[in-house]
């Protein structure tokens, strides 16, 4: 048996000499843990990513670590850095502030840089920044409400955590309807929560007797929304659009749930073009350096069987 | 002789089976011809793409188009529609007019569509926008010359044709000098050109008696800056800042050249990271549709040789 161990060790060694010949790069991926639903997504993706590209380039290599916390990512890049030589890192900052210290010393090394989703608190530290769409999301919901409501008609509004990204999410919207007939009867803070929109939601219905569509702007507080209309047995609503391309919501789309005719994508998967991106730049002579906003898509019944991840766990 | 032929013939159909039955996707790319310095580079960056990646995916195959006009283009692109069956295009357009009905077409069919540097005359036509960053190009070139004059100065300005293209570049470039001791003596359209930015700086010498530097904004334009100081004899003007990364001005960076300090990417090599985004697009499920602006990235005598590619005309 020891015999044999040692000869399966010597022969992966034989094996492995051509491959670090080659000039093996080693690529970092440092993401926050599957905390939450989106996250959650991400981290499959980013997993799926990696998986790909080792298969197709022998001569990349991949790190992947994921952090529970602002403190464990710092850490996490750190070794990196130390002890694994990295070429490129690809970081999807836990939190601005803490992270662009590690992060810059990375750039500083030499190694490429590409940021994810949130930015660093100082600029032009990343080589590339890939990002999702938030005016473009709101513009893309907005449309599809003037679409699906050629007569007009009255809506409620749900807002995520008050920030930019609500802001610019909202503001894209609100120019999409624009003189269509749509008329927003409340827009309230649903904070991207279920149980913040149930409760929103709830009161909506007591106070308008007709709501004719309503535009969630985000899965989880579609969620919310269905849960307290169903609870009121109300059927004047026609349908909700959420948003970012959760799971069972993409399903009941691809399903013909009429409740539930659309969705916009803010894909967790913008980690998986990150890392394809950086393995570009590492593998090819094209540039990758700049900015990529990743475009947000409808999605109808027609296409959802594309958004549709069935390992995945968002 | 025969006999060999057919042989050979019913070889090469037995080894491509097995490619046909992992469902082979084709990406038609369609770019102008190599009429001028910067689509000579373009085309080179192109095939290198695409010989790289049917390298690396043996499922994908590529259709590749160059025309000298846009009618030509324009039956290129109906051509690959009709008889290739694409399941995605890279076009960059002649120009935006003739070229939007075919490329919608394209996109009408189902295929994807990814368009580089210029866009169509309706918005919303392709999947992926790729192009360069022309506020960026200034902003770097600015800060070049803030860098490189921290005691300030009196300099000359080359604009390129008047665009919008050449109103945002200038634009950063302003923006980013603003404050520091540089002062501008003069701006004149160059037009790209050669011939054009000699006569200019012929009169731009005998105008002003002491110039510390030129922002040429384009090495073409630098190379007739370059002629009209020679002819002078003058050795007031410290450097010439061209740009978008001529073969021969790289390489005068790289060896040290003082008059050619630097350079300033606006790469034709953007065709390439096009071509590779679109690959990503069809081999993985990382999302690739929206907008992505390569940065501008300054060359100076310490990174020059990466952007040294020997064997591409530009």
């Amino acid at each position: 048996m020891k015999l044999t161990t040692v000869t399966a060790a010597a022969l992966v060694a034989t094996l492995a000499a051509p491959v670090m010949a080659q000039d093996t790069k080693v690529i970092g991926v440092s993401i926050p843990a599957a905390t939450h639903g989106w996250a959650g997504g991400m981290n499959f993706h980013a997993q799926e990513a990696v998986d790909r590209l080792e298969e197709v380039y022998p001569e990349l290599d991949f790190v992947l670590a994921t952090a529970s916390d602002p403190a464990k990512q710092v850490d996490d890049i750190e070794d990196m850095l130390a002890t694994r030589n990295i070429s490129a890192l690809v970081v999807l900052p836990f939190e601005s502030e803490p992270l662009t210290s590690p992060v810059q010393a990375v750039a500083d090394s030499g190694a490429w840089v590409t940021v994810v989703d949130r930015g660093l608190a100082i600029a032009g530290i990343e080589d590339l920044y890939v990002a999702g769409d938030n005016p473009g999301f709101g513009t893309v919901s907005g449309e599809y409400m003037v679409s699906a409501m050629p007569d007009g008609g009255d809506i409620v509004v749900f807002r995520g955590i008050p920030t930019t990204i609500d802001n610019e999410r909202v503001a894209g919207f609100e120019a999409a309807i624009d003189g269509s007939g749509i008329n927003v009867l409340a827009m309230e803070h649903g904070n991207w929560n279920r149980d913040d929109s149930f409760a929103v939601m709830q009161d909506f219905l007591s106070k308008y007797d007709n709501i004719d569509a309503v535009w969630a702007s985000d899965d989880d507080m579609a969620i919310g929304v269905l849960a307290a209309i169903e609870e009121s047995g109300r059927d004047d609503i026609q349908f909700v659009l959420g948003g970012a391309g959760m799971k069972e919501m993409i399903a009941r789309t691809r399903d013909g749930d009429e409740m539930i005719p659309a969705n916009v994508t803010y894909p967790p998967s913008m980690i998986a073009t990150a890392i394809e991106m950086t393995a570009v730049g590492l593998t090819s002579t094209a540039p990758v350096s700049g900015t990529f906003v990743i475009g947000s898509v409808l999605i109808t019944q027609e296409n959802a069987a594309e958004f549709y991840y069935p390992d995945s766990p968002f």
